[in-house]
């Protein structure tokens, strides 16, 4: 049997995820793609960095923001490891990411889906096309490993 | 006839903001206290740093943690002169806020009283004592004339 490949971006969040975990910090990652390449990666570092604000989505922003130079980022697309909070959501929003991959969902803390989804509220200025679920398994994984290792 | 003062870190909120309307950014301005003191003041800026995510809340709450060295802002508080967003709300989340005290209420762009109300989650895992309208008129005509003037 061949299982069908991850896209490599969603690769790319992984392999943050696995940083983050190595570094003591919850196991999440994110890409940004700009016309079909990366243009920022981060991993989740609010422990590392006295951050609360240090989400992968919101670093990752950060970085592709300060990169192009510009507020927003208007035809980029967000991969992520898993659902965005409610911050990182509104993050999204501000920076009018086109679309958003997210891998894991996330029915403690995710507002996609679940919470404030944020992206459904008549009052949301802005609304990314969102796909989910490609890479849960492994995204999955990494945090209850991570979770598993720490009780 | 005597009008009750603003409590100081309101007034300090509100000059922000009107540090933010010279530099050309949406007047809007935070502070934050730990025991009685100002230990972090911050004023909206995604245009000037190129950063959608560089509301006053988020850049306090990040002034803040840097300051003390630390992930978590447990027993400050927040004061900000209009209803924090859906992204600013999930950074008090997080950063584990006390407090906030907001000015203005903001129907479009809140997410406290408005849209994904995000403190009013079954999810959310941390609810601050919330406080709003000491100083909304000013904190609302700052912001009529800055939108006034562009128009």
């Amino acid at each position: 049997m061949t299982r069908w490949p991850l896209p490599e971006p969603m690769q790319a969040a992984l392999e943050q995820a696995r940083c983050a975990a190595d570094e003591g910090e919850v196991p999440i990652g994110a890409v940004i793609v700009k016309d079909g390449a990366i243009i920022a990666r981060a991993r989740n570092a609010p422990r590392g960095t006295c951050d609360p604000t240090a989400h992968a989505e919101v670093l990752a922003i950060r970085a592709a923001a300060a990169a192009l130079g510009q507020e927003r980022l208007e035809g980029c697309d967000l991969w992520v490891t898993l659902e965005p909070c409610a911050m990182c959501a509104g993050a999204i929003v501000h920076a009018r990411i086109a679309r958003v991959y997210y891998a894991a969902s996330d029915p403690k803390g995710g507002a996609v889906e679940h919470g404030g989804r944020i992206f459904d509220q008549p009052t949301c200025l802005h609304r990314p096309e969102v796909y989910s679920g490609m890479g849960e398994g492994a995204a999955a994984a990494l945090l209850q490993d991570f979770f598993r290792a720490r009780r």
